[in-house]
């Protein structure tokens, strides 16, 4: 997991900081938030705030006490306890992309299923680079909807070992979610072992889905990852200050009813708005309009004491692996970094703004998280990095090769990228004169081949599978 | 210009910086610095320095002392003086590669020609996105040697009207470079209008030719760039912190040496060491261990008060322009910016660790530096851009798009890439399913073909092309 040896960025004023402050209040109070779910505006009107309709308006300080309740620092269990993810605690965990319909792999296009889904979780779940399993890495469209979110489950609790993320498409859904989480950590016990994304429908509206979803998860002591619905230009306003006036305003009304529901219950505030298209109307999933927001919502975030996941890790709006989808998930995977988010989301394997699961493209994001972790390390200074011994063995116009302070550390000394090359255009062409998206094929394939799934319970399993097997039965 | 909003990065503590300061130190007065050129050395010793052989043993107070005397701002003098470049001044500017003997140029690799040279220098004078013209941007290899330098000048100083580089081959390129820098600003009068970049022969010696062209640059009052020539763990420590205090110890000795000609000559403090490949021997341009160093590079130059110029632009040793050359020309370019670099050379066009300019990859990259240039400008929070007023007259679930707030400001709210595609799938189909390397090659085919040149004084001109001729006959 990812420590960053370099400071937080800093964009905004202490002025400017107050100024988005006072916006949100004057949001929430004045024109409030509406929550499409008589069961949230009970609970809200129960503890206080006017409710007219739908639209709750609130106390602004009352709103800034219960966000205050969110612990700012949890752990998100996996069903490898070596695998759990500290969040609020100084590193950066990176997660798949998530949502989409589509896959391309191997230079084809076409609808994700069960068996993408499942193949892209083993990859995962052999990456380093990668801390967590995933949610809806990709939807398996051959699978009934009904039962499709029983099968992901199953895939992301006993395929992979890594911390996953629950379903949100029904209450049941969460429900379902919660049980086998149950199941895979031997018994939740109070202990936060799911996240989700649960949107608003911008702006200043959550609808009843994503209510129900938020107040489900915190039942049980789930996170929800509270996030902005929006697009600047489109669902917010178009400039960033205003947009983030707005979804903070979204993001606190929903971490309101959270603690409401259960009092210290644990969220991650979703950071990070993509840009409208002007020509075209398209989502701006990428770019550094987007970069630049969640590098300073990462610092509100701070300000707030609120952990953070980042939108913006290997977003792109590009169709395949080329050098815009690799400079474009530099681009998200630092800013995500700068902002010292706790979770990237997207962070690998996303393409076509999130309608695409990428094979390819997994491999490049990998290579470019590694070399994010790398670069964002710490330098050691000591007498023996300093090396004036070797310095002075070497002399004047020597060579280091054969020195004892490198012979001693040369094997590990630098990164060594999986897919980058650095050979010279002779072994380049003798090895087939591959781009790096040839090369990543190449590179997952492989790892595909030599997969073997993680250790698991067979007990644990076994209490899995019958209970997506009734629950199929049921839904069926 | 690219004015960074961000708070410069600080990686290293106070007492890292301390150590490293005592390392240099040691070096300067223990180990020495060779320069094999006589007149080097009996510069240095006349002022006071011990000189054994080619090795100079300093005093490292009075090496400070030198160094102290570089002016921490100064102007980089172009033809048109709207392209002056300021430094030490908080801004950065971006050169094109240097130095390639070869061009990748719509899928074929070949020798570069003086057509090459002249193309990329007309896409280079077109892009906003470059501040310096270049100097030996590609190697005109079917222009004899000896007069290749008047060739290139001739090219930089009439076909662009940006601050260029010298030509350092030899002390009569030197002295062509500055009678013709003079000539086209109209008179040097003490101003800088060249750079150029003198490499130490690492470890621990400057070689005669190296400088013979600092000391020719220092009486005319030109900036030489010091950087090393070293790789970590071949001509250097294998380890950052020595690599970085032998770094220092060469520059400074040369800086010494610069400061001793001309008291108050400008220079650039070249940052950023190269790895080297533990496997294949080949140098590692490009990947985090050379964007790390960059980065604290910058932080030990603001203590030492030196304007830079940083290695690591779009530096890759990728052979095409592809997903691995995209994300390390973004990693590169943010860590050059991340150094607060007053000058980024190789920011653009960079292929196959420096061997190639490629024309796809400086499409490539001068989207990577317009997307930076974005990322890393000011955020505006003030009452406009808040928005309160458009955010009350949607409401709760409405639409931004034809509000006032949006209509006045849709036009240039958000970064319009040249080359990233937001297309849809069907879109991009329709446009021919070209990825960004295939669209890079119609954009500079674009270009080149709408290209004019910029305007000059028909006597500037022909006084230039009079001295290359001059010179021409008297070189052949």
């Amino acid at each position: 997991m990812l420590v960053s040896a370099r400071p937080p960025v800093d964009l905004l004023s202490d002025s400017d900081i107050a100024a988005i402050d006072a916006a949100w209040r004057t949001i929430v109070a004045e024109i409030g938030v509406q929550f499409e779910n008589p069961r949230a505006t009970a609970l809200l009107a129960e503890a206080g705030q006017r409710v007219d309709g739908d639209t709750v308006l609130f106390d602004a300080d009352w709103v800034a006490a219960q966000v205050a309740q969110a612990p700012p620092a949890w752990t998100w269990h996996g069903r490898n306890p070596e695998r759990d993810i500290p969040v609020g605690q100084g590193t950066t965990a990176f997660a798949p992309t998530y949502g989409s319909p589509f896959v391309l792999r191997a230079g084809e296009r076409r609808n994700g299923t069960l068996q993408d889904l499942r193949d892209l979780v083993a990859l995962i779940q052999d990456a380093d680079e990668l801390d967590v399993a995933g949610g809806v890495v990709v939807e398996a469209q051959d699978i009934d909807v009904d039962v499709r979110h029983l099968h992901l489950l199953r895939t992301l609790a006993v395929e992979s070992d890594k911390p996953f993320m629950a379903a949100v498409n029904s209450p049941v859904a969460v429900e379902d979610s919660v049980r086998i989480a149950d199941i895979a950590i031997g018994g939740l016990d109070g202990r936060c072992a799911l996240t989700a994304i649960v949107n608003s429908n911008s702006p200043l509206r959550w609808d009843e889905r994503m209510s129900d979803a938020m107040m489900g998860l915190a039942r049980h002591g789930q996170a929800p990852i509270v996030m902005p619905g929006a697009l600047l230009g489109a669902m917010a306003p178009v400039t960033l200050a205003g947009g983030t006036a707005q979804m903070l305003a979204e993001a606190f009304a929903a971490i309101s009813l959270i603690q409401v529901v259960r009092p210290g219950c644990p969220v991650l505030l979703g950071v990070g708005l993509p840009i409208t298209d002007m020509q075209s109307g398209a989502a701006g999933f990428g770019g550094p309009d987007l970069a630049r927001g969640v590098v300073a919502h990462g610092q509100l975030a701070r300000h707030y004491g609120l952990p953070t996941r980042a939108l913006g890790g290997g977003l792109t709006t590009s169709q395949v692996a080329d050098a815009q989808a690799g400079f474009e998930a530099m681009q998200g995977i630092k800013a995500a970094v700068d902002a010292r988010a706790d979770v990237v989301m997207h962070a690998a394997g996303w393409l076509d703004a999130g309608l695409v699961a990428g094979f390819e493209k997994l491999i490049v994001d990998l290579d470019v998280i590694a070399s994010v972790c790398v670069e964002y390390g710490p330098i050691a200074v000591d007498a023996d990095t300093l090396a004036l011994d070797a310095i002075r063995e070497v002399g004047h116009g020597g060579h280091f090769f054969g020195v004892e302070h490198t012979l001693a550390r040369y094997r590990d000394c630098f990164h060594r990228p999986a897919l980058a090359s650095t050979m010279n255009v002779e072994r380049w062409r003798a090895a087939g004169a591959k781009t790096a998206e040839q090369r990543a094929e190449d590179l997952w394939r492989e790892r595909l081949a030599a997969h073997e799934p993680p250790p698991i319970d067979p007990a644990v399993r076994d209490e899995i599978d019958a209970f997506v097997a009734s629950r199929e039965q049921t839904a069926a």
